[in-house]
């Protein structure tokens, strides 16, 4: 018998295959390869290929815009937003609108074509957090911004244009419906019981520990209860904190290992799928709050777009979550994690 | 300059390109194509390979499960949900689960392997749509159901798996998660204003008439106005109904002409699109009401999964409405429509 469960965080009906769940070689796709035989702007000598770049870490003193950097953030070549201009909201009839100004970036995760986030250092993965930090933290000086989306697609299957390993950075005047949502339930919930909805889930999951793949000493990571997807992932800090921003150098280290040791159970588990992860965080109005606890949430694209999905919000998923947490927790992973 | 729209039902922000908006040519993927070589489950003679009919339209009084008849209703054969047991809700701590009872039907649309909706005879089409009444109208009976969700998904890109025309009809003992959105929103306006929400965007649509597609006496097709898809259309009826399966049958013909028309034109200009179409209607306890619009909602899926989008309910949509809606009324559709 298939299983309902509801989502506690948004109150999302998912459907959970029990019978015949699929398991990791059930899932037929195309393995991300990187081929690298293309010309890559993300790569060394390309850099007047980007627009100019906003921020890069750099060791040896080289100059803007030239080799030597280990990591680089520049303006998305093809912005989905404008950075220049007014919001001028306005009305169209019963229709609300505004002009798309925000930001758009592109990090550059390192210079090394064919490395990825599961395969670079701790350290490396580290300095992506801290880019994304420098950003927000630079992007929140400009008062038009209410939101800071951080994703990654990886694969072509994912979204992903270039192989070459990057995140994008989109900053919005706007919050994303499904962020809104997830900030006021989570607001709902503290009204009524006084704690945070993500730590209670955190609790449960340590103690029960079947979703549980894997934790540290301030992450955890877990298969949620109602997943949308096989194989999700959530990371999430074991201690309240509404700003991933916020996070101490301390969590910074141990997330760039438990981030790295999960994307390297997938590429072990699932045979290199293509991914997106997305950073939950609360907007910049709230940044720090008691309410909402940010957290990472990593989606493998294994399925084909069961395309009624996202007419509807309603998900069927294959694979119960306990099924897949253990197949992560079992997995090799190709690196040892240094916490 | 992109533009941020709001969705006046959901209120989600969608950005809009404008600059450099992708036109039809510009989204390169696979044509749909009916290859018809290997066996074919929904075809004449093969009866036995599905499980046992629930509903066949026969004019020629042939046997239940043999070959003769215009469209067949058969349960899923791999169903996503069982149609036997108890919900048995139950709290797991802070979750809440129940078990997955449900529905899960095929209306196969016709015994012609390589018809779709788009070539099909009206008269036809609109058999389909009796078929979905039909079937929705017997499950009602059953207490259990609170929402029946009738899709179709055409072309591999879409999650179909089988390419003989068919579409499906999930019952549901909880009402998915945008659905309830819909339906609370719609009820807020109303309560407001006291009038429908739909039939004020109908309203404006055709006064405007620059996202209107196409329109017969009893329904209208637009590009809405913040679509989360490039091409997504609307059907919806011109007067106000809150129930698909409270159609009048001048309504079903006059339906099935238009729809046949709408995916006739996306298949001109997009050059055989995979799409999925969803029919939202009201919940099953509240069928009849003021506040609810029920419509037909097309997705055609051009663009490869920008995977972020379905993490955050976040959408950027490459093609303005109005140009969309500029093509597909250009468009030369491949036969006359019958109203």
């Amino acid at each position: 018998m298939p299983e309902l469960r509801k989502d506690p965080v948004v109150g999302r009906w998912v459907i959970i295959a029990t019978d015949r769940a699929k398991r990791p070689t059930d899932f037929v796709r195309e393995r991300v390869e990187i081929k690298g035989s293309s010309f890559c702007p993300f790569c060394y000598g390309n850099e007047s290929k980007t627009p100019p770049e906003i921020l890069a870490y750099r060791s040896d003193r080289s100059a803007r815009d030239t080799p030597g950097w280990s990591l680089r953030v520049v303006p998305n070549k093809f912005p989905a937003l404008g950075i220049e201009g007014t919001l001028n909201r306005q009305g169209e009839g019963l229709y609300d609108k505004m002009n798309g100004i925000g930001a758009h970036e592109v990090i550059i995760e390192t210079p090394h074509h064919r490395e990825t986030l599961a395969t670079l250092p701790v350290s490396q993965v580290e300095s992506v957090l801290w880019a994304y930090r420098d950003r927000i933290l630079d992007l929140k000086k400009d008062r038009r911004f209410k939101y800071m989306l951080i994703f990654k697609n990886y694969g072509e299957a994912a979204g992903a244009s270039l192989e070459h390993t990057h995140s994008q950075l989109i900053a919005l005047p706007v919050i994303p419906k499904r962020v809104l949502e997830e900030v006021e339930e989570t607001r709902h919930y503290y009204d009524y019981k006084e704690r945070c909805l993500f730590c209670d889930i955190i609790r449960q999951e340590i103690s029960s520990s079947v979703r549980l793949v894997a934790e540290n000493e301030e992450f955890v990571a877990l298969s949620p209860f109602a997943p949308r997807f096989p194989f999700e992932i959530w990371i999430l800090p074991r201690a309240h904190q509404s700003a991933f921003e916020e996070s101490s150098k301390r969590e910074f280290e141990q997330l760039a290992a438990l981030l790295k040791d999960m994307l390297g159970r997938l590429e072990a588990v699932l045979d290199h799928p293509a991914f997106n992860y997305v950073i939950h965080t609360s907007p910049v109005p709230e940044t720090l709050n008691e309410y909402y606890h940010w957290h990472v949430e990593i989606m493998p694209k294994l399925t084909k777009l069961a395309g009624f999905e996202w007419g509807t919000g309603f998900y069927i998923n294959p694979t119960p979550p306990e099924e897949a947490a253990k197949f992560l927790r079992e997995a090799a992973t190709p690196v040892a994690v240094t916490t």
